[in-house]
């Protein structure tokens, strides 16, 4: 499975990485607060990284095989940072 | 200025750094919440890394210099963490 446009790859152990650049801190929290949704339907907590304007989320798979479950963070990641930025 | 207990010292940047692990995610969101009214106080918005259970802070100086507003983030993510644990 591929990983989404704009998401690096890491190896050992594999997984993929994206930064969200923000214009401001309230733009952060609220992807932040999107991204917690999504964590608690799909059950799964990636690492997250902030400061005031950015996010660097970290999805790892286990066993270096791609988890679609997982996999989905991906996707739903990205569609919450458009949110964000068109609200 | 010392870094306060827990706090592990980086060089070059100068920075302090501390781990705070918790017992589930609802305690990790509060932690996270009282932390961003702190960032507010102070004007501060330190690097922070989660996922579920733990939280990472990592609070860069400039100059190589203890800025004393700055080090005020460390004690008041101590009481934090214990206010988290208490309620």
């Amino acid at each position: 499975m591929q990983a989404p446009e704009g998401w690096e790859i890491q190896r050992h152990p594999l997984g993929w990485s994206k930064r969200y650049a923000f214009a401001n801190y309230a733009q952060t929290r609220h992807f932040l607060d999107l991204l917690t949704a999504v964590s608690e339907k799909l059950g799964y907590y990636p690492n997250l990284n902030f400061a005031k304007t950015y996010v660097v989320i970290a999805i790892q798979f286990e066993n270096d095989a791609v988890d679609p479950e997982r996999a989905k963070f991906a996707a739903a990641a990205d569609d919450s940072a458009q949110q964000t930025r068109e609200s």
